[in-house]
């Protein structure tokens, strides 16, 4: 029988063709209603927290996962119910908000350096080093020669992260400008939710077009073999949960993690354990 | 109806009395099975979650849990379980280690403080600034004088951030030392496990009643009104979750935590969003 689930699964951006940006690629067929979706994520779910014990214990990689995305496209989500699955102990969730007044003193990224994950961890980026090239370009807050430069940055950066051991993998949310509507109207309405605006994160709707343009050029600029961009179809939040779910799974998988041998001196001492 | 869990409940250490730390403490009666006790444990979790985001929210106050306990007591099970019930965007956890040489050469609160969680955040320490009263105490790592003065400096130390919003709450778990035997003879015997062990956690088996007494010392001189040690009878790991993320619901419940209102120029901006 035919993994029902088989066509849910993300590739990296293909940069032989135009990446797709649309309404139309915010969404995917499953041919699973959503609690048929809903179980087979929570089995990804389960297995991605068997897998980071031996991650953890193998300690050869680090794992980061960066998120990017416009306001309400579900980083949030991702991270509550995707890395709620992990131990906390191996899990590190760092946050990039404005940059801090000692944060502009340095260079773009001296901040995101800070928080890479070490060996062992699963660490995710909720925005990142990216927003360097997004919100600073289209808001214009540093001049264009400046924000240019910053793609071949980046992939240098990441390159060597890489090669100390980090496996990289970005995931940029894609959702329609509708379902983008819908979802702030919500927010806004909710006490629980509406304290959180900024008044620029309205704003930026206005720029819908001029952030899809830094998106598809930031994507085709750093989607590199060492650290991929996949482009997650997010209007629907069981989906997007779902493929990040399964491509985790398939990238811990891949490093075929193995616990140490126990020490020498700890096994003879243990012969004395009855 | 009474609550049958209502009998489960941990209380500061006693002051005026002298503190059991023998095999009976490190059990308690309960009168529900394995399965209601869960069950009853669950309910816990989610309230955790939901205390959590306007705990976030409110932001006037950070929540640090000090986890200390013999080898195999139960710490990581309490990070994994109880803390796998919140938000990781709102979690930190910070394990001590052995010191590293720069650590060495600060003063011992020097790394813990570097680690409290900021306001908003509800953080743990699995280990923490209390080895330097306990490990390096038994193991006669630095001069009587020199961890005798810690006391104080913790005491301070942790009325300072109590000051500044850091709501502190002390666990030790409580293991008897038939129990510890069987969890660590199950571990040396689990290569998913055993690669952990280093010769010293083995050795420290054998000064049992050096720990006693500098845990009992410990728990004597910090458990304070403001940060107040909890000992966590933890034989049985259902009975002491429960302990713990009930612990937690009513330190959460207690800070009475609120929505901030929305921005009132976001709301005026929000009025013409249809």
């Amino acid at each position: 029988m035919a993994n029902p689930t088989s066509s849910l699964r993300l590739s990296p951006v293909d940069l032989d063709e135009k990446i797709k940006l649309g309404s139309k690629a915010a969404r995917i067929e499953s041919s699973l209603d959503k609690t048929e979706l809903e179980a087979a994520t929570a089995t990804l779910l389960a297995r991605l927290s068997e897998l980071q014990d031996a991650f953890h214990a193998d300690g050869r990689h680090a794992l980061l996962l960066v998120l990017q995305g416009r306001d309400a496209s579900g980083k949030d989500g991702v991270i509550k119910t995707v890395y709620g699955a992990f131990n906390p102990t191996g899990v590190h969730v760092a946050a990039f908000g404005p940059p801090t007044p000692l944060e502009l003193r340095h260079d773009f990224l001296w901040r995101a350096h800070q928080v890479v994950p070490p060996r062992g961890m699963i660490g995710v980026f909720n925005r990142s080093h990216y927003e360097d090239v997004l919100a600073v370009r289209v808001r214009e807050l540093v001049p264009e020669p400046v924000w240019r430069a910053r793609y071949d940055h980046i992939n240098t950066f990441e390159r060597m992260l890489t090669d100390s051991g980090v496996i990289i993998r970005k995931c940029m949310l894609h959702v329609s400008r509708e379902e983008q509507h819908d979802r702030l109207k919500a927010r806004l309405d909710d006490p629980t939710k509406n304290w959180k605006f900024r008044l620029e994160d309205l704003k930026d709707r206005d720029r819908w077009d001029a952030y899809t343009d830094a998106y598809r050029e930031m994507l085709e600029r750093c989607s590199t073999p060492w650290a991929p961009w996949y482009v997650v179809p997010s209007d629907d939040k069981a989906v997007r949960n779902h493929l990040i779910a399964r491509m985790l799974v398939e990238t811990l998988e891949s490093t075929k993690s193995a616990y140490p041998p126990m020490d020498e001196a700890v096994r003879a001492a243990a012969k004395g354990f009855a």
